[in-house]
């Protein structure tokens, strides 16, 4: 396993480190792209993107929302996070009516370049219930 | 702006730790749901999910897949994460054939029980490109 996990990383065995886990063995890549040299996927999913927004001091999954390429692009311009509301079919950016805003501090996308996601500063408690993540309820099988 | 964070904190002012940063002032609220109780909205996406699978150590946002209820309860029954590959139009196991598997530490949805969140112990590298995560492409204003 070890073998086949040195094989695939795009680094090769010389980003194994001895006894360390398998997830601290790769090092990552980390290719730097900018907006304009950026072709994402949109037509995957009819025009959207997952966009996965995280909190970049705590790594908590805040929520998950979906852009289409004016959503985007108005995320980029103005470093709010903005969504294409499915339900009201309109652009929206998170916080306009509550104030609690998504500042983005860093933009990832995948390999597929089909979904994104967001690092951000958020300004309170990104769930319209006032929870600070919108992911609280678990599913526990007991 | 304090006292409007508080205001809509579901656990109202206690949660509220002089000093500490806006994100760590509210109490996150915790529901536990069985999977028989649980209804997850599978229609709002013409029957699938958007699940984002995360590093249950590192907290790193390893990927994003879709699922179906099929996928979802082979998740569940199996705890490995499977999806429902939209390209191939079948059922994809994680790992099935490379062998990186995502074991499923814990699981979430949202508020709007639209979108789960897979807590894993990721089995070597997650991308099919060879890197840890598919998020290694940062997308950079300069």
């Amino acid at each position: 396993m070890k073998e086949e996990v040195r094989q695939q990383g795009p680094r090769g065995g010389e980003a194994a480190v001895p006894g360390s886990q398998a997830h601290q063995e790769l090092e990552q890549p980390h290719l730097r792209s900018k907006p304009s040299e950026l072709q994402l996927d949109f037509e995957k999913l009819d025009g959207l993107l997952p966009a996965v927004v995280q909190d970049h001091h705590t790594k908590e999954v805040l929520m998950v929302g979906f852009m289409n390429r004016e959503a985007w692009e108005k995320t980029l311009r103005t470093g709010l996070v903005t969504f294409w509301s499915r339900t009201r079919q309109t652009l929206w950016t998170k916080g306009e009516t509550s104030g609690n805003h998504l500042r983005v501090v860093r933009l990832w996308t995948d390999c597929d370049r089909d979904t994104v996601l967001a690092e951000v500063e958020p300004k309170g408690p990104t769930c319209h219930t006032g929870a600070r993540s919108c992911f609280y309820e678990e599913i526990v099988d007991a």
